[in-house]
């Protein structure tokens, strides 16, 4: 088959035409990949910050496809286990070890296939499962947004901010948006945003509180300083979600202002089946369209790595089989 | 009436014969007090910590005594809100500005009176409401404790720890606690810890993580940099639930850590009436015994605010009326 491979750190993925097509083992089944996405994830091991990862391997957590004749979506978090709280220990995220979705075929627990909404096109469906999944989980579960409330999401050009940001309007919510780039804020208010913020301005988070009352829900994946303007942002009792930490360490949380305002801090990371189960009815009811970015055959899959390594997109990239 | 008043900052609480008796305004009600217990927020105010508290004034948020002839306690949460998550902006903690139950009389409104369990005496039912009431919403309400889980209470000697080391007890947990005492943690053992840590020894909560497989919920009233150590006992897909600050600011939490591990970081202040009867039934149903340090008359109050102050104490401070 055909399959983008993750060979070595630093250089080119090579696309290759004649990998073999991979097996099922027990519990798992083949599907038929029509279009794959990227995510960090895929970057950072291109760059080697998983330790571990043995190569070559072919990379992809996000795919859709043909599965016995039914169109699918696959669902990334593969056993994660009884405990909704946190993924158990034999937890995978597609599937390091096991080769990915950036091929024409890939094997995966049946348990894991979703039927795809029929409002989808292939390249909105490729694009929405492991980004939608941990949006989902981080603003409804973690989060608890509701209708009516006031959410917060940052940088809102990523897959995952996008998707949270999509969610809320869906839900009722009134949503405001971060983003360093003016042209993702100008597309954010295009699509529904109430109002949004350069998060590199100095005391936004304040002022924003002030003006809005404050957040019930702030969705973040970024840390580091900036989080001080979030704190200043939070409405008393609201929930602070954070699913990432690009920017570093959270600094000089004051106890106070967090118990005396009910503040919650909560991290969070993919979701369990039954979310990405939640998600998929959530998307095809409200009739969500993923936003694509942009899309590039599997043989030209090292240019969609570097427009994602420039942090150039807004919405998703993905990869399209022949 | 009888009453210690509190006049200016530095001075000693003045124990007066003839204050005149409280007025019930509108919605309220006299409760004749049997015994009133001490929190640090009554030492912290004679300390002029707390801004804008107009003296002379009657400090005191616990209390229990005689209402039309039923034994009661008064739930120190004053018009908390409709919202569960916090409290509004009417929110009074008994009872700033107004007079509080270090006297024999108090005016409270009728729904804050709740029958007082049959099997607590005086002096612990004083000792009762605002510590338990913190306790029940910190460990049930935000930390989600169920019986079997691993929990970890740290500072055992305070009263609100102590409730929510007896109420974890009591629901079936498996309960650790710190206090920087070699005599609370062996005092606390006895009661039926099943260890305990110094936290001045570095590198404990590593090290009780790995014994224990870690906690599912944490509560404390500390952070400033010991909450490393809860940060590394904590297990995944747990809560780390803070209801104080003695010790300042939170530093370097790594979000990594956070959104992988799914752990949560939770604010928690007072409770409502809700949560307030819940946890009198739950002492009720559970016969839990208020740890009593001492008890001092209304005329020695001096004495107890002392006491408090030198954080020699185990369980709560009593004061009763003749």
């Amino acid at each position: 088959m055909q399959a983008l491979v993750y060979a070595e750190v630093g250089q080119p993925l090579e696309y290759h035409t004649s990998v073999p097509d991979p097996i099922a083992q027990e519990g798992e089944t083949i599907v038929n990949i029509r279009a794959a996405a990227l995510n960090h994830r895929d970057v950072y091991i291109t760059q080697g910050l998983y330790p571990g990862v043995v190569t070559p391997i072919i990379l992809g957590s996000d795919g859709a496809g043909i599965h016995e004749g039914r169109e699918v979506l696959i669902n990334p978090s593969i056993n994660w286990g009884d405990n909704p709280r946190v993924q158990g220990r034999s937890y995978q995220i597609l599937r390091i070890p096991n080769p990915g979705t950036m091929a024409q075929q890939v094997a995966v627990p049946a348990e894991n296939i979703v039927s795809k909404p029929a409002h989808l096109s292939w390249e909105q469906a490729a694009a929405l499962p492991l980004a939608g999944l941990t949006a989902y989980r981080a603003l409804f579960t973690q989060g608890q947004c509701e209708q009516g409330q006031k959410v917060l999401i940052s940088g809102v050009g990523g897959g995952v901010a996008l998707f949270a940001f999509q969610f809320a309007l869906a839900t009722g919510a009134e949503v405001y948006v971060t983003s360093g780039s003016a042209d993702k804020r100008g597309r954010a208010e295009k699509m529904g945003a109430k109002g949004s913020m350069d998060y590199k301005d100095t005391g936004w988070g304040k002022a924003l509180g002030k003006e809005t009352g404050g957040f019930d829900v702030i969705i973040d994946s970024a840390g580091g300083t900036g989080f001080q303007e979030l704190f200043n942002a939070v409405r008393p009792g609201g929930r602070i979600v954070m699913y990432g930490g690009t920017r570093g360490k959270i600094e000089a949380i004051s106890p106070q202002k967090l118990f005396w305002k009910q503040v919650s801090i909560i991290g969070s990371s993919m979701g369990t089946g039954k979310e990405f189960t939640d998600m998929v009815n959530f998307v095809d009811q409200h009739k969500v369209e993923p936003v694509v970015d942009s899309v590039f055959s599997l043989k030209d899959g090292q240019q969609a790595f570097d427009r994602m390594a420039a942090g150039l997109q807004f919405g998703k990239i993905v990869l399209t089989t022949d």
